[in-house]
């Protein structure tokens, strides 16, 4: 793959073969839930029932940063947003797509590590690299579908579906990521030692995969919950949850509004670096909780008697409050504006 | 969606939700082969057997450019790459998933021609929409997945499974959309009088969906063809369809060489724009055929007893020569050197 004498500017110089020659080595290539793998024109899965699918953008300078991010952690979260997605519909991770173009400027040993990353939470989840596609782009840029099956028959979760009454709850952290972001914009990789948990949150989000399959499996002989997951804030995202607002990929949904909800984010709830954060800024630490961005956490809503079984079998669910009616959000009872959070389409989060 | 008394520099700025509401009124959000349509964090597809899955890139300034593609050509063919990967697999399409990212340059004028164009297509298809993602970039880039079903039970075709006396073939043109890349790059949208068939073909190649089809169905009570699309010119991928070569997602095929290759390409098969453009370089039009790059024809071989019914079935199929052994390629008797050809990932064609 490398020529043995190759000048210092060759050594690393990236050819499509030599790629190919690294993607197989960190991706297996066969896999039970593939008929055919890579190398032809498609792959052949194997459908033996729905599928669910889901497809993101992970862009350079969009949404990562190549000066504070290290190469494992951009193929990392490139996976992790998308893997994300199906743990939010209860699905079991089963095999991705992706598209990647590449700059002049990355080298094999940059890239070798990219692919170790993503390889880390393919292997961890099982996932097969179906095919995909290689370009030259400006700048870094990964586009990656994903699918995967229901952990019971036909057990896919929606967002839609809460009812008065239910309980909202949520699996993760709430307003980690944003606060990473922050510092390791303003300080560079040095943030991750006075914010390591803010800068992980950023850099590794944790998709939330076996808590969406018990809340799938939760739902199988029940009113199954609601379930989303919380990628542009808690004040965007809850709206969603109810039908009072679209949202990226919204399309016809209810938008009635006749849902609302309570909420209660108490001060002993927050993450310590998430008060230290917004204290330091002046800002009110429940308010940057509820920003949010990039959470990867897991929204939901269930029947209140679900709640005993879902906070004993699933570690991190906590729960944040009821649905109502009547269209408005209280959190703390007061009355958010939920105009405000994170758009990524228009304000492009770095 | 756009504010009534909008300045003329907001008039057509994009929001997330107009954009949105322009997706929706170009294409369907519900299909009978989606069990969940968009709106969710994910779609789920309806599994009834095997799935032929493939993703392409589309990138502004590496695949096209828009100084000289209208912005329906854009949607078109992004769309239209995608189809052709399955049309090589005898797969019928059934639906997509599109990661757009978007300048702010772009505005919607643009865009509801580029979803025009790419509706048109999925139209055509039946395909749905069945998700994807938003976001901000510094050109416009476009990824796709795309997925089909068999046209026959189990009936994908696949690139090996070439014998020795198999009868080579195309379906559709060779050489041309090069020429009119070279020549749109010349002298842009002005190119479209002097070569308007080398324009068109690298404007709006045709996916040659229906061939594939027959294909595969041809191959359901006999050896089936193989096949795969030509995206980089016969001189690198008619390697490929023998194992002598890679490729860009090639893994582990059989590199053992011992097939080979005698294929004829006589000048009154040669398209005439083709002639007139290498006459005009003083190049040689069957090399420059040879060349080609973003044909998007299907690229074959059979056995010789089903050529006839092929060709009474196929238009625009014509056979190109015979399968041999002993690793050569021969053209008009001459051993070709395969190491040219078309790289997307080393000569970024644009």
């Amino acid at each position: 793959m490398v020529a043995l004498h190759a000048s210092p500017a060759e050594r690393h110089k990236l050819s499509e073969d030599g790629i190919l020659v690294m993607l197989n080595r960190h991706f297996p290539a066969t896999h039970a839930s593939l008929l055919l793998g890579r190398g032809d024109d498609c792959a052949v899965v194997d459908g033996k029932g729905p599928l669910a699918v889901s497809s993101d953008i992970f862009l350079e300078d969009v949404h990562f940063r190549r000066r504070y991010f290290m190469p494992e952690e951009v193929g990392y979260k490139a996976l992790a947003v998308n893997i994300s997605d199906l743990a939010a519909c209860g699905a079991r991770p089963k095999g991705f797509e992706l598209c990647l173009g590449l700059p002049e400027n990355v080298d094999a040993t940059w890239l070798e590590a990219f692919f170790s990353g993503m390889a880390e939470l393919a292997k961890r989840y099982n996932m097969v690299l179906a095919g995909g596609d290689l370009s030259r782009s400006p700048t870094v840029h990964i586009a990656i579908s994903v699918w995967g099956e229901p952990a019971v028959r036909d057990g896919f979760l929606v967002r839609g579906g809460s009812m008065p009454g239910d309980v909202i709850f949520v699996v993760g952290k709430l307003g980690l990521a944003r606060v990473g972001l922050h510092v390791l914009e303003d300080s560079g990789r040095e943030a991750t030692k006075d914010w390591p948990d803010a800068c992980a949150a950023h850099l590794r989000p944790e998709p939330q995969v076996d808590a969406g399959l018990m809340l799938a499996r939760a739902g199988f002989n029940a009113r199954p919950p609601a379930l989303m997951d919380i990628s542009d804030g808690l004040i965007r995202d809850l709206p969603r949850l109810l039908g009072l607002s679209g949202g990226l990929r919204a399309t016809g949904q209810a938008h009635g509004g006749s849902l609302g909800a309570e909420i209660v984010l108490a001060r002993g709830q927050l993450h310590p670096e998430v008060i230290r954060h917004a204290v330091n800024l002046g800002r009110d630490p429940v308010r940057e909780t509820l920003l949010g961005g990039e959470d990867y956490a897991l929204l939901g809503s269930c029947a209140p008697d679900m709640l005993p079984s879902l906070n004993a079998a699933i570690p991190g669910l906590f729960s944040l409050g009821v649905v109502t009616t009547g269209g408005n959000i209280l959190c703390n009872n007061e009355v958010l504006d939920v105009s405000s959070g994170f758009d990524h389409f228009n304000n492009g989060h770095v």
